[in-house]
């Protein structure tokens, strides 16, 4: 069976509702956070660079949340949970993927996360000042250029629906004014009406946003 | 016919490399940094992010390097550059294209475009700072946890080849002493050693590293 590490609050999110919505046998490892578990030797074992997610298959480990998601999709083909045969549709919902971890995250790990980058107080601080305008930024291009509707990537529900639905839960709590991005909250609200997403927010302990 | 658009010294590079090593049938169109025409009206309306590789196609354009090196690679099977049809063996290659799209190329990132997340022009200067042990910190992580040999993914040349030659390039100029680096170094050069990388280096008027 397979064994999802994560930590709640993180990027792990969309990867364990891919798993659930895929009907998936796995379990979870919770890895603590606030006891910088994820920089422990045990779980540098599993994740050298000492983040989640990570998934332990019988094959082997992978992390990379676009990586576990498009995993998830083609171990699952009857989830129907990307277009593995279409070329140009799979790139657009890879291109959003990539779009959300290699900006839309990173944006966001300037609040907390500053000490990667710089060594100085006051630079991290500095970093700290431009989240809200980077995140409104990304939210306001997805909005206005990416989102299909009713989900991401059109009427079919993919891999990208859990992935921007974990991203958006970080927009309140970086200062973003939602009231301008009524397709992303009301993405948000329909995730948030599916069983699956019920049941694996009631398995992180985490609330409905 | 495709249109790939670039600036020399930018991650577009891998998409070229790949163009070629596929025998797409595409032509380029060089984006010009210095006099910032990556965010002028025209350009923005091909690529609303500002930045390089798009590639435009006859069903739309399509941006974001791990998009569009998977896009190559199933568009062209022939030129078999990526496992399809191997979940575990394709999330591999997914992990280690969203590592170099996530963290290394954003810790690289740091070095010019600071601006990006400060508007302060210490924090910026501080961010520089950290470049060259961050980018060691990941290459030294791709060299002894990822790297198989003789190509990334072992014995069969994929995209991910082309992305860490791309990024590989970057090393020097950030400060990272090269020289702990065997299979990253030696990988470049057998990469330098194809008719398909020398071609794309003197179409984009960039020597050899």
């Amino acid at each position: 069976m397979w064994t999802l590490y994560y930590a709640p609050g993180t990027c792990a999110l969309a990867t364990h509702i891919a798993l659930e919505e895929a009907g998936a046998a796995y379990q979870t490892s919770r890895v603590d956070f606030a006891a910088a578990a994820q920089r422990s030797p045990a779980y540098l074992e599993i994740n050298p660079k000492g983040r989640v997610p990570a998934l332990v298959t019988e094959r082997g480990t992978l992390t990379e949340t676009p990586a576990l998601l498009l995993f998830v999709a083609q171990s699952f083909p009857g989830a129907a949970l990307a277009p593995l045969d279409d070329p140009m549709a799979l790139a657009h919902l890879q291109e959003f993927n990539s779009y959300l971890c290699s900006t839309v995250h990173v944006a966001h790990a300037h609040k907390t996360r500053g000490p990667r980058w710089s060594d100085d107080a006051e630079a991290i601080e500095s970093m700290k000042r431009r989240v809200t305008r980077n995140m409104t930024e990304c939210s306001e291009l997805i909005e206005r250029q990416m989102f299909r509707g009713p989900w991401v990537m059109g009427e079919q529900f993919t891999i990208c629906d859990p992935y921007l639905y974990t991203v958006g839960r970080w927009l309140e709590g970086d200062g973003v004014d939602e009231s301008k991005l009524p397709l992303i909250t009301g993405h948000r609200a329909r995730m948030e009406a599916r069983p699956t997403v019920r049941r694996v927010l009631a398995a992180e302990g985490t609330p409905v946003s």
